[in-house]
């Protein structure tokens, strides 16, 4: 086979690989970001499908092919949500909805990035957007994330180097679980401003703080900003709905890629999804399942404590889906993640997100799994872990 | 915006464009490649939605993130069909669902083009697909149609000049609505299998054949073809379900290629088609919709016959939603698509499908419009070329 050079470029991504590995019998799983399914609105969605057939007129537009931007009535709903929620203001020609915001990743990557290219990104960094932009050969800039958001210094830094992308996520950020501070926002939304990069904000988690959304977004406070947004973590992944929020200057090239790439998202789900939120209280929804991801957290919060040595240290999420591991400094946590497989539990190695270091880390997702699973796999991960260093 | 070189690359395509000017009030249409909304299974497909939801745990699963190469289940009723309709047996791990045969092309561009790298194509050659590849900049060498296929001697040249890809339509080709004849197709076969080349063989038309399949694929006679497949033109194109079935040495490459891309298909639209098929008698509805894509086409042509002056010549298809129309050598076809355009008439102009040439032609949609908007649209389409050459 003659492949491209991207082909060589792409990285690897653990991802979809421990998706498959998960799927094995009696293998519990604390890796991959997958939702708790037991959560799905499982009677509101099949209501929602069972509408979009009740009107010939509706049911022959779900099924035909759509528009690139996607169905108005649920780009309405996302914009109205952006105001509601989020304090800023989205015209409805500037969001994009996509199959997933992995595709906005892709995309992203495919509009912006040549060969050699810099990108910030947050270090550890979200493993499968970083697959994405790698397919496009960019060199990568790592910004190290501390308890408040990214380090500022190291940003001012990067910046000066004339980077064309910064990807971050301000919320519950997948793989650390870190948000950025208010303050921290506002000093990344001014660096962006005095600069010619644009920062991906993605906020894929932003509607799962258990206590409500952490703080304002960067793109409340710059336009220097695309903004993604997903379904997947709150509604459905299987639905694949994502979308971006590109600035005035980027809504004809974005047309011009999403059609060369796959025409346009799902219509059918699209109008699935819009009449869930036509039919749904979904702010009682979201109280429902963050107050669940909160009591899932705090039960493995309280068996890790239980079981583990002191010697691991890990935070305490106040949102998403992910508590974030450290073994010992010196450690190499990838030897943890294979003992514990070997123990059919599967955790997700803290390495593969990192553009430098991040050899002692482990992110372990405490929503996908049940009650029971968890107080099992906790078991299974402290037994992996005797002896081990 | 500081876009990639991809950006200037990425022709320009004019099918979502005047998928949107189809829209328009009082606008009829004969431009895009959209299918008869009125022959969607409705009752069928809302049937197999609410089947979905019947049990929980295939509703959660159709809900929750999948896995890259898609369903299984549906995979296997694909490598059926193409045992049973194609004569070639295809192992389910070489078949990949995507989001519409679009996103194959999108892909299989990314993982073959390198910049100037050179890819044959017909000429003329489907739009869409044009678009996705050539945003990784490949130099195109187009081969002329005939009537039973590509021009041998033109493909034998151009496979000399060692390109990476060849992409073709054997069946109702879109624009142009020919198919290759038998003997081209061995023949095609045979320069493949003698050469480094790749053939993308398209088959989004292929169950549309009026009185069956015209011909067995390419790829029952050589394994240098990635195979591509849709539901789009028979089942629903909103329900963006396509496929490629690629060779051994290409699933690995594939899968990263997919992740990095999208992740994976549609869980919930694959869960739906997958139950559809297994509750419907699908040759009966193909037959179904073969008979009156023939209706219609007999149609269109019989008033093209009665309407349009003798200098204007077309084909007579037999499968597909094309009629390839050719104004007298030497005119501007373009200026009957603005014409047209004038009376509220939206045609798609030949021109942007070809590599050379091409400007006296345009294609005919017959698929999309009903019976009197074809008949008051030929009749537009009749005063529109009146006196205008």
């Amino acid at each position: 086979m003659r492949f491209s050079e991207r082909a060589a470029d792409v990285i690897d991504s653990f991802i979809m690989k421990l998706v498959s590995v998960s799927k094995e019998e009696g293998m519990i799983s604390f890796a991959t970001g997958l939702p708790d399914k037991r959560l799905f609105d499982m009677n509101g969605i099949a209501k929602a499908a069972a509408g979009v057939f009740e009107r010939n007129e509706e049911a022959m537009s779900a099924l035909q092919y759509g528009i690139v931007k996607g169905l108005p009535q649920l780009r309405e709903k996302i914009a109205a949500r952006c105001r509601k929620e989020m304090r800023f203001t989205a015209d409805i020609e500037n969001i994009f909805i996509v199959n997933g915001s992995q595709e906005c990743f892709d995309l992203i990557g495919k509009m912006f990035i040549d060969r050699g290219d810099i990108m910030v990104t947050d270090n550890p960094g979200y493993l499968g957007a970083l697959q994405s932009y790698s397919t496009y050969g960019p060199r990568f800039i790592g910004t190290d994330l501390n308890e408040d958001g990214p380090d500022a210094s190291q940003l001012r830094d990067a910046l000066k180097l004339d980077p064309k992308l910064y990807y971050s996520i301000p919320n519950h950020q997948n793989p650390s679980g870190i948000s950025y501070s208010v303050d921290r926002r506002k000093e990344v939304a001014e660096l962006l401003s005095g600069s010619e990069c644009m920062m991906i904000e993605d906020d894929a988690y932003g509607e799962l703080g258990y206590d409500g959304r952490v703080g304002p977004p960067v793109r409340s406070m710059t336009e220097n900003v695309i903004f993604t947004g997903s379904f997947s973590k709150t509604i459905s992944p299987g639905m694949r709905i994502g979308w971006m929020i590109v600035p005035d200057g980027m809504t004809d090239t974005a047309t011009k890629f999403i059609e060369s790439s796959s025409l346009h998202a799902n219509t059918f789900s699209q109008n699935v999804m819009n009449r869930y939120l036509e039919t749904t209280d979904i702010d009682a929804y979201l109280n429902r399942i963050r107050k669940e991801y909160k009591r899932k957290s705090r039960l493995m919060l309280d068996l890790l404590n239980d079981h583990l040595p002191s010697e691991l240290r890990w935070n305490e999420p106040n949102g998403g889906m992910f508590i974030w591991l450290r073994t010992p400094e010196g450690t190499d946590a990838m030897q943890l993640y294979e003992a514990a497989l070997r123990k059919k539990l599967v955790v997700m190695p803290g390495r593969p997100f990192h553009i430098t270091g991040g050899a002692s880390t482990i992110r372990l997702n405490f929503a996908t799994a049940g009650d029971e699973e968890i107080k099992e796999g906790v078991g299974r991960l402290a037994s992996a872990y005797e002896g081990l260093f």
